[in-house]
């Protein structure tokens, strides 16, 4: 594939950095991958694994003459280096992002981009629950979707280009307004985050049923939800301190519906819970059939008979 | 290996069964299996795959001269079953389930088997998504938990041979008690399960947010939740009736939680956030250790390089 940026600089060298830069290298897509990361460690790391071209040891350093930056920090973080960099981006430089909440990001990053250069906040939807520069893979985005979140006034042409490499990355590329990515989300990977983390917490702090326990028996259902509540603290700590107002509303849905059935659980109403089950297996199938997933049993894990 | 029973009856010819089947004969631990299944069309399809020896067309028939009997339908359908065949069971024969429950099934049952027949409830830890005769396959079993629930009295002879046999089909074998082992898939299943069902509940009821936006994006969490969401309707009606307590009790500990993230979210307080992502982490890293799950990036899902 055709170079779309000859200079492309990575702030924070974690999980998706990582792996953009592999899957930037695998398509040959930059000219030159630059790279910083906060602490030294991490830098080190880096350096040690060849993971860019280019380590630097600040982030003006980094963006000082690149035509593609992108921020793949906590959402928290987002803010500071926007502050430290927006005086070193060069003109009709693009200005991204990879976080998980949009329009927090908007609002922290968006004040310190100067003229003439292109702020376009995107989101791949993608991730382990593995983090630092050694997480990542070239194919972590392969047939996902990244969501590219354009402000007003964008340049269709920049975001054109910046499209061009997630789909050369991988992705699938969708466009969508900030408000309505962070509900999106709210329901498919926040909400679901943090009920995972609670009922992982639940386990951890009942003391009649012993950790070992917990731990053995986990194949019946809980193993599902420890991968997820197993992702990094801060990040999740950013995002639901970033997306606070969407994921406060899903959690309300979610409370309603979980008291409905507690309550039909308590009065013995069969044909409520049936008719809910039902419901919910047909979702199951759409996802199958959108590619999203595999119907292999137990994901996959065994090398079992496919059925 | 060797022949553990001579003749086994499974009744009802399910996922659970139709692996058993599978997998017995893998090792050849029976001379003959004999199935029955309540619909004509699923004893058609039964024979049609040559899913047992012999399928018969009632219970009574085929647990007649059978050494081991293992009910396998849901568990509100074990008292009608047991009383059907209770009068037809083999003088020193042993009758087993697979129900996910025990202390329900033990009541439902116990009152139909007649003197000299061996009762030893178990709970094989294993199951996907699918259901039926088609579903089943041989390693379904392999590495998982098999919970033996020995009720007074049981024949350590009896309860050792059918260790056997699930050692045999390639299970790790635990006794336990029968409230124990309740509570215990209550943290382990039943509540994750109803935890599930309802987060696919909710996203199913947006109307903010469109069918196919919540399944484009599901990968970024909520397709986790989906898998076990799907599982059998009937199956999972009759495990919240019949593990009513200890679901409600464990239930009432997660909205507790649950009430206190959210809190922490609402007041912006980072900290008891991250401090409890930070506990959950480790329990993930034990099931991982323990055997339990693979560490591969997205479940295994994707060819992705191991990390
Ligand atoms: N993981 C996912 O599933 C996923 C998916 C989609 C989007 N995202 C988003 O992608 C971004 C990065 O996530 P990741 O998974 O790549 O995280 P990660 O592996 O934990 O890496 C985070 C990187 O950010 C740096 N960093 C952390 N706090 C910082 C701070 N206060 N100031 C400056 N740098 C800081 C870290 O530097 P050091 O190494 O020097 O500490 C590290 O290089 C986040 O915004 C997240 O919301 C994540
Ligand atoms: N699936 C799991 O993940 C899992 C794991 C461990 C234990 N279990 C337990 O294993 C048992 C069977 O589950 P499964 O997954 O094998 O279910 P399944 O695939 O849905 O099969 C259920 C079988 O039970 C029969 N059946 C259903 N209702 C009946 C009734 N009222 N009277 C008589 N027979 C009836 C069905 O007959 P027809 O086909 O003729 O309708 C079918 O043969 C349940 O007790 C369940 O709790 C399941």
């Amino acid at each position: 594939m055709a170079v779309i940026y000859d200079r492309v600089a990575l702030i924070g060298l974690g999980l998706i950095a990582s792996s953009m830069c592999h899957a930037i290298r695998r398509a040959g897509l930059a000219r030159e991958i630059v790279g910083y990361a906060r602490s030294a460690e991490t830098r080190a790391t880096a350096r040690e694994i060849a993971l860019c071209d280019r380590v630097t040891e600040t982030a003006a350093e980094a963006v000082a003459e690149a035509d593609l930056v992108v921020l793949c920090v906590p959402v928290g973080a987002m803010e500071a280096i926007a502050a430290e960099i927006g005086p070193h981006l060069k003109p009709g430089a693009t200005l991204s992002d990879v976080g998980s909440v949009k329009r927090a990001v908007i609002d922290a990053v968006a004040p310190f981009v100067p003229a003439g250069v292109h702020f376009i906040p995107a989101h791949p939807l993608a991730g382990t629950e593995h983090s630092g520069p050694r997480a990542g893979f070239a194919e972590l985005f392969d047939n996902r979707f990244c969501i590219l979140v354009p402000v007003a006034g964008s340049d269709p042409a920049a975001v054109a280009r910046l499209a061009d490499l997630w789909r050369g990355i991988g992705s699938n590329v969708d466009e969508m307004d900030a408000d309505h990515h962070d509900l999106v989300l709210a329901v498919t990977s926040h909400t679901p985050h943090l009920i995972a983390y609670t009922m992982v917490g639940v386990a951890d702090e009942l003391r009649r049923v012993t950790d070992s326990e917990v731990i053995k028996y986990s194949a019946a259902g809980f193993r599902d939800f420890t991968r997820i509540a197993a992702s990094d603290p801060t990040m999740w700590r950013d995002v639901f301190l970033h997306n606070k107002d969407a994921t406060l509303d899903i959690l309300g849905r979610f409370t309603e519906e979980l008291f409905a059935l507690q309550r039909a659980i308590r009065l013995g109403d069969g044909d409520h819970l049936h008719a809910y089950f039902t419901r919910t297996r047909s979702i199951r199938r759409s996802i199958i059939e959108a590619g999203q997933d595999t119907d292999e049993p137990n994901f996959g894990r065994s090398k079992a008979k496919k059925t």
